[in-house]
């Protein structure tokens, strides 16, 4: 029998789950309904009726399972308690949730922070395969992080580590819900483009106008970061300057992680990656003036491989990597 | 015949060198000229006679030892060769530092930076005792890093992880001969609190002036780090200006190193931490400023607790990571 594990990739309005092999899914995904408001032990619940679809499904006994892991939003502290930073799951912090799995099927759970097992996954399946020092960036509504150091995911003590998306690229920049100033999410994220945008769209002189800023002005509330890199691609002139910021504050956030880390890769994924090369080549333009040559001589900047089944799969992959 | 490793540490000036057992040194270190204006070959020979040396005075053969353990200025490739980073050693680039050991003594060899080798020492002897994740800033002359991630010592593919020296912090602030602008070591450093010393005691007005910014104004280049906090223990204003800036940005660092990792402890290092307590406070206070609150209350930051045989110590450590 195929050594297999169950991802369980959750969400703030879908749970996603699939029975994952050695080199990636086996059969179908399913999604059920979180029903978030509905508070932490509804989602629990939702999480254990989900694995004992897929388990049905399978035609195997749940025993022959290596393991259930888990993508949470949030932190994943080691006995299985999620510690908090899940704001879109209330009442989710607090949850223990190895103990009903383990309980219900006798499986051991391993769990960690979505985007960390996103990392993960590339490092298994896609953009990390064949080396052992990985740094993702995560581009979405935030910009999340995982790490994954001598080829293991690098949870932390306290399954806390990778938040990257709060290093501060900028002295007294935009300020952050973080209570920081100047993070790195809040010029990279699709949030953080849309509000370079709406910015530098409202300063621009007359003179300077471009159909693109004109667009953003009459319309603020509608732009995303599609339509700023649709307009990149136009080479409109406030597009441009829009996609250099948010790519020189990510830059710096690389370049420090380049540093640190000294990784092989440093794999760029989420929603704004959609834009793809332009991003990708002025990321690695100033990623190098933020690094030692020697160090970012050794370093590649890659895109993630990895689709929309990178959570579940990431999850899927954590239990190969504990106890596979 | 007890457990026992050969440590080396290899400095500007000396090398020194010491029998290292599972608990500390045993017996004494020794201490022979560097020899770097002789070039990289010359260094090498003096490793290996010190080395001899030692063996010698151990009273047991060379095959007893478990290996040998050299903390080096600049970046140990895996193979043994030094890639770069030690200007202070002319010529020692390009130098392979494992293959002349193992023909002579027939030992195996573990080279790494010799800040990083200081970080091992203090998780297998001093500060991250029990604990399996931390990061050391060194405040020396530079700053320095290392990073242990799992309990084991963090070195990156290449030998070239742990640059957290080179973390901007001030966007466009003090220039670094690294090519950036706002390094933390342009303000953390040794060398980076003169500096601020310096400019704040110049930049004075004369209702401003203390009693330091006197001194440092007649005799700009006698200042030290450590006169600075001579300064700052009487309640000097200047005095305490410039500390509270150098730990501003030195918090900044750790807080970025805090998310991205969330260790178990910081440790904090070298000479500049001879002032001690008021340092470690104010970077508390700053760094707290640079952290999500849930890790950065899950993180000590502690002093350093080995002195200034760390070094030869951690070289010592690195054998027994790796062949112990």
């Amino acid at each position: 029998m195929q050594k297999a594990s169950i991802g369980i990739d959750l969400g703030g309005t879908a749970i996603k789950g699939a029975i994952i092999g050695e080199t990636g899914i086996i059969g179908d995904v399913t999604r059920v309904p979180t029903e978030a408001n509905k508070g932490g032990q509804q989602v629990m619940s939702n999480i254990l009726t989900l694995i004992d679809d897929l388990v049905k499904k399978s035609g195997r006994p749940a025993s022959s399972f290596i393991g259930v892991g888990i993508g949470t939003p949030g932190f994943v502290g080691s006995d299985g308690t999620i510690l908090g930073g899940a704001e879109n799951l209330p009442g989710w912090k607090g949850t223990q949730i190895y103990a009903p799995i383990t309980e219900k099927f006798g499986l051991k759970v391993s769990g960690a922070n979505d985007v960390t097992a996103v990392a993960l996954s590339e490092l298994m399946f896609g953009a990390g395969r064949g080396v052992k020092n990985i740094v993702c960036f995560a581009l979405g509504t935030g910009v999340g992080g995982g790490i994954v150091t001598d080829g293991k995911l690098y949870k932390g003590t306290h399954g806390m580590a990778g938040e990257i998306g709060h290093i501060v690229v900028e002295t007294d920049g935009v300020q952050c819900p973080c209570g920081q100033k100047g993070c790195v999410e809040r010029y990279a994220s699709a949030t953080g483009i849309v509000q370079i945008a709406v910015e530098m769209s409202k300063k621009a002189s007359d003179s300077e106008l471009t159909p693109f800023a004109t667009a953003v002005r009459s319309n603020p509330a509608e732009v995303t970061s599609k339509m700023v890199y649709e307009h990149v691609a136009m080479a409109d002139a406030i597009a441009l300057k829009v996609h250099h910021k948010a790519c020189d504050m990510l830059g710096r956030a690389v370049g420090i992680m380049i540093n640190a880390l000294s990784p092989d890769r440093v794999v760029l994924g989420g929603g704004v990656m959609m834009a793809g090369e332009i991003i990708l080549d002025a990321v690695k333009t100033y990623a190098s003036r933020h690094c030692w040559p020697a160090i970012f001589e050794r370093c590649e900047i890659v895109p993630a491989q990895m689709g929309e089944d990178a959570g579940v799969m990431g999850a899927g992959a954590l239990a190969f990597e504990e106890f596979g």
